[in-house]
Parts: structure tokens; C-alpha cells; sequence
């Protein structure tokens, strides 16, 4: 099937998804979680078909690892699906209601979106999370995954779709373009009269892609170069413990930490601190002259897992134990570097200090903006979102983690008594 | 100046007017408003220019007279921003605020979208509505407006930048792209790093090279191909009120009607008396081949004014005093044509029955779905918002009338007591 032809049937399903009832599009999800479990052995098969190609292909174990499927991370992905079917649906729900001085009677309703067009590379496990949000909040999808990854999604696309028919559904309402040739990436980035949305899901690359192919429009985000700002009122306990936590508990996430700046008040005593605490997890650093010459005279010489920073390593989104460090003589000084150097994805201030945090919250525009606690918290489940879609670090539509409500849009409705217009 | 530096001052303007007051901001809005009239001899001798060179130029008389500002015309502008400066500042509003469970403080602080890029035709009064609309809401913009009011702009974005300067706020804030090239709208379109929104004001041209060339997400609207169905329950005489209106009030404009769809149990009765009711207003109607015999049959013959619809014509937007009038077997009908030819921009039901509403509502997805209504009220004016930047008819960031508050995007801000994430 061609792009042009998924993209008719999706527009078509979109207007049946968004009549379906809470009910049917949850059931969907049910029925969805208990087939994985019960086609446990034809997923597994088909994903050790793409395994073993990753393999012959020279995939790093990481890639690999990624690729993989095994039955308990199904039942994870089973899970997660039932969770998400007990959210709370957004569609329907209705805000900014008014009576106008005319009478006329005001208020938006919220929608699904429509059809989001996804692309991702070498996750199978996003092909069902994909489908589960789009269900969930009536929408459709059409998924472009990686070729790495074209047999697993084939059998888990068809489960999505078994389980769309079962509950009344049209079962284009999440389509895969099945077909690994690159070529389709840009016919699906040209359908902007069928799609409404694009989300990548990858790396920068893929992003810059997007952006500057797609005549749809696109979420962009998911690149972190994150920055803790160490304030001269900081507990400076507590702060190695948030710092070790937002480097170190998952380093190859895009809210984990890329670089700490230190107030000079404190460089000398925090810095070897710092590194000695982060050394044991197997943290390297980067840092900048000031900073250098705070641990050399601290430590009397430079530990060997601190080497001099290159300006380019503080634009670095590390996904790595690589940690740049940096001195600077003010909170300004630091608000500055971030407005330079930051994604915009997450940026935070350790401090005792009221004010300071103010400020810094005031003027640090950042995707998320932290006060003491750890960049790791930008993520959909943990902001309380119970999902996610996506991390934008882009400024229209939705910021930050994506949940279902940024899933939707609305439209106004207004009720009359055959009103018209004077003036 | 070329415009990747305009970019650049853009992007440093936006720091700080993210930080001036709303005090400061609507300061400016006070004092351009003065500096109009002050200056308004300087300005209608500009426009004068301009306005004499289209006439060499062979422009429209509709386009002169957009083109034309007049003492009349400059006050209504200055009493627009001075409305503008009084509503309520949308730019650091709290939302969404809670507690999490692990005891973090998360809520969504307002902030400005930030660098806008306005694309225009030939209003010069668009220069002072922009402006005015991002200085309120802390944005900043970059102007290109059309060659044809290029000296009426110099004087008024030079206005902009003394009000601006005047209130220490930076002239960049309102930048001006002084080259009738269009190649500096094509660079305009690839700058993704400076601006973060485009509005295109215009045509559908002008839209659709938007969406094909630029990099910067595009808010798309302003195009409305729009119906009204006359349901068997409808009250007819109101009816005929509520369709003049949205018809002839103001036929150039995007939420003028376009279509009106008549179910055909009272199409032979309706029709013929709503024919007779425009027909002294100037409108001229197309009839698909059902209105034409229901014409027929009702009057002997069919009026002068009444034509036979082809199919294009119930997918144009007229702008003109033309009708498309069609006879539909049922409500679901309507809806269907709806859904095919609509541009999602307003339609709107007659009838007196509550069921038959509630199904219109949810069915039929347009940025504005009205209910007993002139589709006129499509406007932020009308609609309470205060004012408008533009009616999006694109699903994302915002639908329908633009405001205020779309012209914001937010920033999640948590605070905690060193938080660690767990898991």
C-alpha cells in the first residue's frame, strides 16, 4: 500500500475513532494487553528473526538490547496498557465555558488531534505505547519504525489491530508503513492533508530531519543538555546526592544531567567534593580553567578523571557518565550559560536562597525549571501525567512531557438563539 | 541589516522583554498610541506615497483602499492599542498547580512563545495590531509586510521603536525586514533558531508557501469555506436572519458563509423564500441539481440569480456576495459534506431540536461549531477574547480566534527539597 493511500484510510478511521465512546477505546486497550500475552510466542519469534539480523548487521549490544523483546518485558508492556486504559479520558471534556453579553452561550470542547504520524528507530516496545496513547485519546496513527525492528512490529501491529476490530473499531485506525525503503519517511513528512501531527522519536538527527522535510507540523524535543546550578547557599550534602542522582541513575536519558555550574564562593570546597563522590560511579569531567585550578588546588593535583573542557563539551548532551563542570561568579553569570548553552529541555538551582530560586525560576526558560531536586523528574509518570507521548523542548502546542490531554485540541462551540451579528 | 542578524537581536530582544514588567509593556502600548497621532502627519504623507504608487501599480480599489490609512482610520488604531494595554496581562499566570505524592511542588508558569514572525499583505494597520499584540503578551516579532506599504511601515515600526526605547524596553523588540526582495521572505521562513512561530497573514498562497517552505512551525488559517444547515426543525423565519447575516454582513471575510445545506424536507418551501430574501441584498446563488428542481418546482421558474452548482464550487470560499445552496436527504448528510468541503473553519447548525444539536456538535469538527448562530462570530472580538492575532485553522497550539494567551507558551516549574528520582 502507498503512503497517500495509508494516510486516506487513517483520515477515514480518525472520524470514526473520534465518535467511538471512552468505553470501546479503553476496551481496545484490554483486549490489546491480553493478546501480547497470548500471542507471546509468535512476538518473541518474530523478534528473534530481527535480533539475529542486528546481530549479522553489526548492532552494538546497546541497539540490541533495545531491539529485544523477551516475555517479561511483554508483560511490562501488557501492564502498562492496562494502566493506561484506567486514566482519565480527556476527550469530551469541556472548559472555558462563558455567557457572553449578547447571550451567547460559549465553551471549548476538547478533541483528539486527529492522525499523528510517528517515526522512531529500533524500539518495538514503542509500537505499543504508541498505539495505547493514540487509542486511548481517538486518535490515529500511522507508525513508521525502524527497518531493524520490521518484523517484530509487523506481528505486534497486526495484535493492535485484532484488538481495534474486536471492539467495533476500524482496525486503519493504527497503520505501519511496511516498508523499510527511506524513501517512505519523506512521502509520510509531504501528507500534511492527512496528518496532523508528526512526532519523532529519536536522535538529533532524525529531528533536524523532520524539521526540515515535513510540511506537517512537528513536535521536536527529547535532547537535554541539562544544567544544575550550584548556589553559594546550597546544602552542599544535599546537593551531591540530587547531583549524583540526575548524572548518574540513568545516564543515557535525555534528562540526565550534562553539566553542574559551581558559584566561585564554594568551587574550592564543593568541586573535589564533587568529583570524589561521582568517581566511585565511574564519572569522568570536563571542566573549564576555573574549575580546573579549584581541584588542583583542593586536591594539590588534578584527579585523572578530570581533563580540561573544550568549549563544544558544554553544548554536549552527554547520554554518558561525562559530567562538565563549570565555576562561575554569579547567578547571573550562570542564568547566561544556560541561555546559551541549554536545550531548553531541563534546568534547575540548588540554594537555600528564596530569592535566588525566584529569580532563577523567573528567568531560566527551560522546558522544566527546578529548585532543588533533580532533572530527572521531567518525564511524563513522574510529573504525574500517568504517560507519555513525548518530551517537547519546542515552544507551540505543548512543552515539556506530553501526556494525553497534549494529545488533543479543541473546538469552540457556541449555542444561540439565531444570533447575528452587529458590526 | 540581512536577516539572520535580525534573527539575532530578535532572539537577545526576547531575554529581555521575557523580564519587563506588564506595566512597562503596556506602558509602550500607551505611548504608541499618543506617538500615532502625533506623528500622523508623517504618516498619511508615507502612506500617500504608497498609496499613489499602487495606483501606478494598478492595484484594486479594494487593495487601494486597504492600503489607505486616513486621520479616521489612525485613531481607531490608537483606540485599539489602548483597549489592548487593559486586558488582563496573560504572562506569568500559575496553572495546573499540585503536590506530588513524593512531596515535589509542580505547577505551569505562563511565559511568552517568543520570537514571532509575521508575514502580511498590504494593511498597514496589521503592523500596529501586531505589535501591539506582542508587546502585551512580552513577545517579540519580526514584521514583513507587503512591498506595496513599505514607506507607511517605516514610519509606523519607527513609532513602535521610540514607544519601545521610550519605555526601556530595546527597539528590536519590533523589527522590520526593509526589503521588498522576496528572497528575505524565503531566509524569513529558514531562520528556526530565531523565531519560534510564523504567522502568515493572507491568502491561501501565501499560506500554503508557508507550509512548504519553512522550518519554523506555521500557524495556518484564516481560510474558511463555511456552512450553515437548515435542519426540518428549524425556524425558518429566524433562520433567514441568521444566514443574511453571515452572508452579507461582511461578505470579504473568512467567517462569511459560503454554503447553506437545507434538508429536503422543507427544501421547496425554504429555498424559494430565502432566494427572495437575498436576492435584494446582491447575492447570486449556485444550486446543486436538488435546490435548482426545488426552485423550480416552488417558484415556476428559477430566478435570474440562481445558477447550477458544479462540484468545485462547494470547496471555494467566496468572499463575494455567491451562495452555494444544497438540498441534503438528512441530517447526516449535511455532516458528511460538511466534513468533505469544509475548512475546518466555522459551520453551524438551525434547528429546534436538541438531539439533532448535540449530534451536530459532536460530529462536525471545525475550529468553531455554532448552534443557532451566525458563523460571523468567528472573531476574538466577538468571542470575549479582546483581541486577535489570527484564527487558526490547524489543529495544533490553538484553534479558532487567537488571543492573548495563545501568543504565551508555559514553562513547568518544580520545586523540592533535593529530591532524588527512585526508580
Amino acid at each position: 500500500m502507498n503512503v497517500i493511500e495509508i494516510g486516506k484510510r487513517a483520515r477515514a478511521a480518525s472520524r470514526l475513532l473520534a465518535r467511538a465512546t471512552g468505553q470501546a477505546r479503553a476496551g481496545v486497550l484490554f483486549a490489546l494487553a491480553d493478546h501480547l500475552v497470548d500471542a507471546s510466542d509468535a512476538i518473541l519469534e518474530a523478534n528473534q528473526i530481527d535480533v539475529q539480523q542486528g546481530r549479522r548487521d553489526g548492532l552494538t549490544p546497546a541497539m540490541l538490547d533495545r531491539l529485544t523483546i523477551n516475555p517479561s518485558r511483554l508483560a511490562g508492556m501488557a501492564a502498562d496498557l492496562r494502566s493506561l486504559a484506567l486514566l482519565v479520558d480527556p476527550v469530551g471534556e469541556i472548559f472555558d465555558e462563558t455567557v457572553l453579553p449578547n447571550g451567547l452561550q460559549v465553551h471549548k470542547q476538547r478533541v483528539p488531534l486527529g492522525v499523528l504520524g510517528v517515526i522512531y528507530e529500533a524500539r518495538p516496545n514503542v509500537t505499543i505505547d504508541v498505539a495505547g496513547l493514540t487509542i486511548k485519546t481517538a486518535n490515529v496513527a500511522i507508525l513508521r519504525g525502524g527497518s531493524e525492528t520490521i518484523n517484530t512490529n509487523r506481528v505486534l501491529v497486526k495484535q493492535v489491530q485484532v484488538a481495534l476490530s474486536e471492539n467495533g473499531l476500524p482496525p486503519d485506525a493504527i497503520q505501519f508503513v511496511d516498508d523499510p525503503d527511506r524513501g517512505r519517511v519523506l512521502e509520510l513528512l509531504q501528507l500534511h492533508e492527512y496528518v496532523d501531527m508528526l512526532i519523532p522519536r529519536g536522535g538529533a538527527g532524525l529531528h533536524q530531519y523532520c524539521r526540515e522535510n515535513s510540511r506537517i507540523p512537528v513536535i521536536t524535543g527529547g535532547i537535554g543538555v541539562c544544567h544544575l546550578y550550584v548556589d553559594e547557599t546550597a546544602d552542599l550534602e544535599a546537593a551531591l546526592t540530587v547531583i549524583q542522582n540526575a548524572k548518574v541513575q540513568r545516564p543515557t536519558v535525555c534528562n540526565a544531567l550534562d553539566t553542574v555550574l559551581v558559584h566561585q564562593e564554594i568551587a574550592f570546597e564543593f568541586l573535589a567534593q564533587l568529583v570524589k563522590y561521582l568517581e566511585k560511579d565511574g564519572v569522568i569531567f570536563k571542566a573549564d580553567p576555573a574549575a580546573m585550578e579549584a581541584l588542583r588546588l583542593s586536591r594539590q593535583d588534578v584527579p585523572a578523571s578530570v581533563s580540561p573542557a573544550i568549549e563544544a563539551d558544554f553544548n554536549t548532551e552527554w547520554l554518558s557518565l561525562v559530567l562538565g563542570l563549570k565555576v562561575v561568579a554569579s547567578m547571573d553569570e550562570a542564568i547566561e550559560h544556560i541561555a546559551r548553552h541549554s536545550t531548553g529541555h531541563s534546568d534547575g538551582i540548588l540554594t537555600q536562597d528564596q530569592e535566588h530560586a525566584q529569580q532563577f525560576v523567573a528567568e531560566v526558560d527551560s522546558a522544566a525549571v527546578y529548585v532543588n531536586a533533580s532533572t530527572r523528574f521531567t518525564d511524563g509518570a513522574q510529573l504525574g501525567l500517568g504517560a507519555e507521548v513525548a518530551i517537547s523542548t519546542q515552544r507551540l502546542h505543548a512543552r515539556g512531557p506530553m501526556g494525553l490531554r497534549e494529545l488533543t485540541t479543541y473546538k469552540w462551540v457556541i449555542h444561540g438563539e439565531y444570533h447575528v451579528r452587529k458590526g
